[in-house]
């Protein structure tokens, strides 16, 4: 199939993009792809592709931007439940470790994540996966951690496992049983750490070699905080998870600077994420790694905080920047990458150009698939978009709907035109 | 037509709500209504009106909430060409009034909408059209605008009577010759104010007799701003409209307070809109009115502006409050009241409950439509939405995408879904 004729095509080709090389879109003006068996063939100008495949079966992009697929690389997206009855509270200044202290929070997702059976959970998650492909993004990272139990982190594997395999969205687990310090070791934090390192690791790779033998190993996380894993805590839970093969990431500097960025870096983690609070130490060492730097500035809008991500910062650091949702029932539902594109424009100063390429090549290396998926180049999966607008720039200028009108996953072709009525 | 079974119905019955008033909903819960021939017959429990009416045609909304469509009662919505160009311009930190000084902003927007013939005004706008109608707006108010010269702030009239009559969604049209200086005028402000005034408004009283002698006559509106009209170049506008029986707004205090709501109080204007500078005694001047204070939060949002309008000094104040999506090319191309919802919970500390009612039966009032839409009331026009989502605390709380599940206008049943795929 031979997409042609979009007025611009955003190739994102070269590899992540570290430091100030960040907004390198690759356009080409009437820009053309062709896809054969869920791959790029080709990419160039439509004159040159329609007149060496004059016979393919064609789509015609006028009018419209063809970029890759965003990737989001930070979501909490299965859960029971939901914290409606607590966003009043919130909107009347509860801060988020005040509401994680009185018991409420994160813990109130806990209740309602262990209660739900497996069904449930999948039904509850399901149309936020549809939601967050029919905004565009074709891959997703998916953390375990509203279980904080091993039955029921196991339980939210096996979902998601499903999910991946039932969705046109591909999902790049994580294992987050370090998400917050579970109630029943509410006194003993230390000993719940000890349970996540001594049983629940050890019991996951072997689980993994069972339920999902032919796929690479899902990634290990800890929320290094106050009030959640200091750094000691995280540092041991990381490294008996990278001891066992595990790929890592970590919670990193969301509320205070723990040291969390740094840690990430010595222990080759494939990303740090939140730094809202990061030091210039961190910042230093993350550009000096491939650890990259994920933004989440949908977290400080959901809680109308006023800190962001400094992004200018890590770019002069020389760190490779990504964006994500971090879609979650607490601080920021919203499965919308484009939103994270729009706020990383006016909170973070980002660019549209800049903020792409953090949504796509870069959120691609952040979970490990930038040699597969991120940017539109031959050899790579053939997942990309088709904007229902002419100009790249439209992505941070216009918020609140969904400029995507076809999201291409695998080279098949689905029609969203969110924002289109019809009669009943 | 029986909807039946809504989690939550809301019926924001009683009028529009003044000051400690704002977020009475009368949520019913397991709520019902009946509607018939494009109205509202009655409004109850479930059980009550299945056994009243057991034999009606039924729409099943278990799990969902049912609210009256939204009512934006502040956008400018049809204009030529976009303004993409401009907005790394203003993310790199340019202002507002400094791109309108050098000749950029709302200028460039004026020059591609002169040249745009009504066919291509038209079909610009109407993908904006049936986006907010997507997102729940089942009436939106319209204004002119980027004519600033006689035949083109016709034309665009002429466009919005056409989109009127082909959309489902209703227009409330708004003159706004005297949105800005027109560049002919940039040295002679008084000039234009004088042919707004002396050619502009009498020949759209007479046009407007020919071309739509059924509908009520349009609001007259006046951009009060430094760099725009002063508040006696805005009496006079508004006086003259006035006097020619015009229903009148106004914009006012978005950057600088010139007393242009004390002035639309004075002159018994629908609403004074922005109000982000508003003085004490303007705030004290519209609580003692029946003027609506329009608040635009999307305006701040979109120019990452740390200052929005003090709800609560209104609602203190005893003022109507209302929300708006201030749809327009420069400084908030966003469609969608549920945004607007979101942004008002968060900056401007409103509840779900009380932006719910200021995007309902308020803001159908500051268009002078509350007698006949905003709430669900026996009599009252057929236009209702059905959420996705099973409590009114997901407005607010959620953000980014869309929850309006079905639209119901005039009677009619219209399915979005938006946020569901469809493979092609």
């Amino acid at each position: 199939m031979l997409i042609h004729s979009a007025s611009q095509l955003l190739t994102l080709a070269g590899g992540p993009q570290r430091g100030r090389a960040l907004g390198t879109l690759g356009v080409i003006e009437k820009g053309a792809v062709l896809i054969r068996d869920e791959k790029i063939v080709q990419v160039g100008p439509t004159a040159e592709l329609k007149a060496s495949y004059p016979d393919e079966p064609s789509l015609d992009a006028t009018g419209c931007v063809v970029m890759p697929g965003f990737v989001d690389p930070h979501t909490h997206l299965i859960w029971g439940g939901d914290r409606a009855n607590e966003f009043e509270m919130k909107m009347a200044g509860a801060r988020y470790l005040d509401i994680l202290a009185s018991g409420g929070g994160i813990i109130s997702t806990v209740r309602a994540t262990r209660t739900a059976s497996i069904e449930s959970l999948i039904a509850q998650t399901r149309p936020r996966l549809i939601r967050m492909f029919a905004h565009g993004t074709t891959t997703a990272e998916a953390k375990t951690g509203y279980g904080l139990q091993t039955a029921t982190e196991l339980r939210l594997l096996k979902a998601l496992l499903a999910l991946d395999d039932e969705s046109p969205l591909d999902i790049a687990i994580t294992f987050l049983g370090a998400h917050a310090i579970a109630p029943e070791f509410k006194d003993d934090p230390q000993g719940y750490t000890d349970l996540v390192c001594e049983t629940m690791l050890p019991m996951l790779k072997e689980w993994w070699g069972t339920h999902a033998p032919k796929l690479t190993l899902p990634f290990v996380d800890v929320f290094c905080e106050s009030q959640a894993f200091d750094l000691k805590q995280s540092r041991q839970i990381l490294t008996k998870a990278g001891s066992l093969g595990f790929p890592l990431k970590i919670h990193a500097d969301e509320f205070d600077n723990l040291g969390g960025a740094s840690l990430a870096v010595e222990l080759g983690a494939a990303s740090a994420d939140h730094l809202v609070k990061t030091s210039d130490a961190d910042m230093a060492a993350l550009g000096k790694s491939d650890t990259v730097a994920v933004a989440l500035p949908c977290t400080p809008f959901g809680l109308a905080e006023k800190d962001y991500t400094p992004a200018h910062k890590l770019i002069e650091a020389d760190a490779i920047l990504a964006l994500a949702t971090d879609c979650n029932p607490g601080t920021s539902w919203n499965e919308s990458m484009q939103f994270s594109i729009a706020l990383a424009c006016r909170y973070m100063g980002l660019t549209p150009a800049q903020a792409i390429a953090a949504s796509t090549i870069n959120s691609a290396h952040a979970i490990r698939r930038s040699d597969t998926i991120g940017s539109l180049e031959a050899g790579k999966q053939a997942d990309l978009l088709i904007l229902s607008v002419p100009d790249y720039r439209h992505l941070g200028y216009r918020y609140g709907t969904n400029l995507v009108k076809q999201v291409i996953k695998h080279g098949r072709v689905y029609s969203v035109d969110v924002g289109y009525y019809r009669s009943a």
